[in-house]
């Protein structure tokens, strides 16, 4: 397997002025033509870092891409540094200054003495060309390592690394086969989703890596196949993940890039449903996680936020004994926020969330973060409380995830009632 | 001068499913305490590419962070692999053991296998209790370098730092005094502001430093003073302040942690005064910015989100003609929104937003980016028409930062009209 070390250079990524996204972008391409990331560093402007992460890196890797360093201002070492490193001079190299005296030709700009020197190139390179900007790359095959060294600014170097570095890398390298899929879920943590798939994770075959990537609410199962075909190994992971779904079907609710509203919104335009929401402790948020996607005015008609209890009253129709003797955090008044919500604005369903999201305004009987959630539908409205134990904004997301989820199952006929 | 290391752990991160944002924030804290970031570095969850790592860093570092790798589950490895490099056993530790016991019960759930193994720690270490999850932080001091192990999840790890890490490294490194300070910028982009400033820039005194830290729809200005006494620096620096504030006066909404709508919240209060939203474009995002913060209700009575046109009629009051005749997208319809806003809800203000948040919906007199805001008042309604060139997160994000702006500026009386 071809193991790639990728290093960025430059004190304005290293003291976190900057956040580097490069880094992330190279792994993944590489991932996807199998090639495996085994180090990614940071170091700064200074020769001796430099020196150093280069010796360190020639050791490991097989390939080593390096971003940043490469400006015309004093403070890019880059490139004298590479030269030193593969012991051999910087030169005009004659293409690089013909692009780099196109390049402000075409901006009818004089080529500068410092713009000029960017045309030299350490002579064991091979000049690699950017077509977006004054500094070209290189890639040298040096120490029985390929080396590519490239400029930071993110789209000078994705341009470079599309059209000119990985077409090169596919033909250096002879390359194994790397499929990753996830499978996304909900509605259960990581360790209760572990313990529940933990027979399933042991017979797995040694040629496929299963991993957890947890965020807030959410859950990622990763598998990870290594071989020699792509659709092969598509289909053993497939299979894998067939295997261990009557486990977790009900928690499952995407793959790859899908996102849980987004993928629940499409449940509701294919069955020509439409939503509003009704949100006290959410205020907002829970709306938002539909609208943000494109296309949500297909089936998102609007809601209420109904943070006093008068807009619960006027706006949504709660009848005011309800909030007088059960309060605001109950069940009644959850649900007839929702039925509310659903009658007023005309829809299919609704979603409604009443509760304490914090840090103040618990009390012994109900404490911060408990969060009634309702989901009116054609049939009636069902509800369920929340004990989150979170931050504010903690509870806010998650029991706006609860919420959508409520109505995911209740779409796919999967509540247990 | 400490130097530090920064070391990220996770196949996660090293093969590009997740962006690290964790290391960029721990070295803009480090930045702030003086401490020095002389690597950064990520590896996968193999036992030998981590102790690698270990013993690079303890070469290089004073201090070495280490973030990941800290879960429940089979590919967690850190805490394994540190009590192998310090030569100690595991053994569980009675606070952590409680921590966690105390985490579930909250929840009203039961401590699995699993999660109770997460009180194991290495018996070198100091523990450092972890408020927001169930993976304690770790604290050594061993081969004459101090070592801070923390959970990968950034809330988590960064709750760690602020009430734990920080004041303890404080404590144990002699730190040079370093004093920053920041002014808090809206409704100017940072080539303006520098352009505005920069006379006020050049004379500042050798020993205080300015940086604009940009994010989207808002700069932060960062004066930094390098000294012995921490009072002269901040006097020194809040002179600085005063010099330049007749330039940027109308556009500085706050300091340090003052966020735009938790300020405007603040004078809604201090005046008495109530709002309300009635949000198209934004689909819950403004309301979201106030409701995100504790304390909202007590201005903040709710909103309307009116995605569709029925409901900007029936929910709002908007004349259906306005719609027919002028679109959805205009300025006597946001005029329209936020007047029904105010006036079903009984507040003292409110907020409206509609436009084209994207990538789909423009036409060619309406583009995409093209969106109205309203504040309605007791003397009347002001709209405002904004051409945004974003994506639709960053549309509807300053779109919302836009209207919320409009209020402070009418709220201080400082509104050019």
């Amino acid at each position: 397997m071809v193991r790639a070390e990728i290093i960025t250079i430059g004190d304005e990524i290293l003291y976190g002025q900057i956040l580097d996204t490069n880094t992330q972008w190279i792994s993944l391409e590489l991932d996807k033509i199998g090639i495996k990331t085994i180090r990614k560093s940071s170091v700064g402007d200074q020769k001796d870092e430099i020196v150093q992460i280069l010796v360190e890196a020639q050791k490991r890797a097989d390939i080593v891409f390096i971003t940043g360093g490469l400006g015309p201002t004093k403070d890019d070492l880059t490139k004298k540094i590479l030269a030193d490193f593969f012991a051999c001079p910087l030169a005009l190299h004659p293409d690089a200054l013909q692009d780099v005296t196109d390049f402000f030709a075409k901006r009818g700009r004089e080529l500068s003495e410092l713009n000029r020197d960017q045309a030299l190139l350490p002579t064991k390179c091979t000049f690699i060309p950017n077509k977006q900007g004054t500094a070209p790359a290189m890639w040298f095959n040096e120490l029985e390592t390929v080396w590519v060294s490239m400029p930071g600014v993110p789209f000078e170097m994705k341009s470079i690394m599309e059209t000119e570095v990985l077409p090169r890398i596919k033909e250096f390298f002879k390359l194994p086969v790397i499929v990753h899929q996830l499978r996304k879920v909900v509605g259960i943590g990581e360790s209760y989703l572990s313990d529940l798939i933990q027979d399933w994770e042991l017979q797995l075959p040694s040629h496929l890596k299963l991993a957890y990537l947890p965020s807030l609410g959410i859950v990622k199962l990763r598998l990870t196949g290594f071989g020699k075909d792509e659709d092969h190994l598509n289909a053993d992971i497939e299979a894998e993940f067939e295997k261990v779904m009557p486990l977790i079907k009900s928690y499952v609710f995407g793959r790859e890039r899908d996102e849980l509203a987004a993928v629940v919104g499409q449940i509701l335009m294919d069955q020509h449903s439409t939503l509003a929401v009704a949100e006290s402790c959410t205020g907002g948020y829970l709306a938002h996680q539909f609208t943000q996607y494109a296309g949500s005015s297909a089936y998102f008609q609007g809601g209420v936020i109904s943070y006093a209890n008068d807009v619960k009253i006027k706006q949504l129709g709660v009848d005011e004994l309800i909030i007088k003797n059960e309060g605001a955090v109950s069940e009644s008044c959850v649900k007839a926020m929702a039925e509310g919500a659903r009658k007023h604005l005309g829809t299919t369903f609704a979603l409604a969330t009443s509760g304490i999201a914090g840090p103040d305004g618990g009390t012994k009987d109900k404490p911060v973060g408990t969060i009634w959630i309702a989901l009116a539908h054609p049939d009636g409205v069902i509800a369920r409380k929340l004990t989150q134990g979170g931050t504010r904004m903690q509870n806010i997301h998650l029991s706006s995830l609860t919420a959508i989820n409520l109505l995911r199952r209740y779409l796919l006929n999967d509540l247990a009632e």
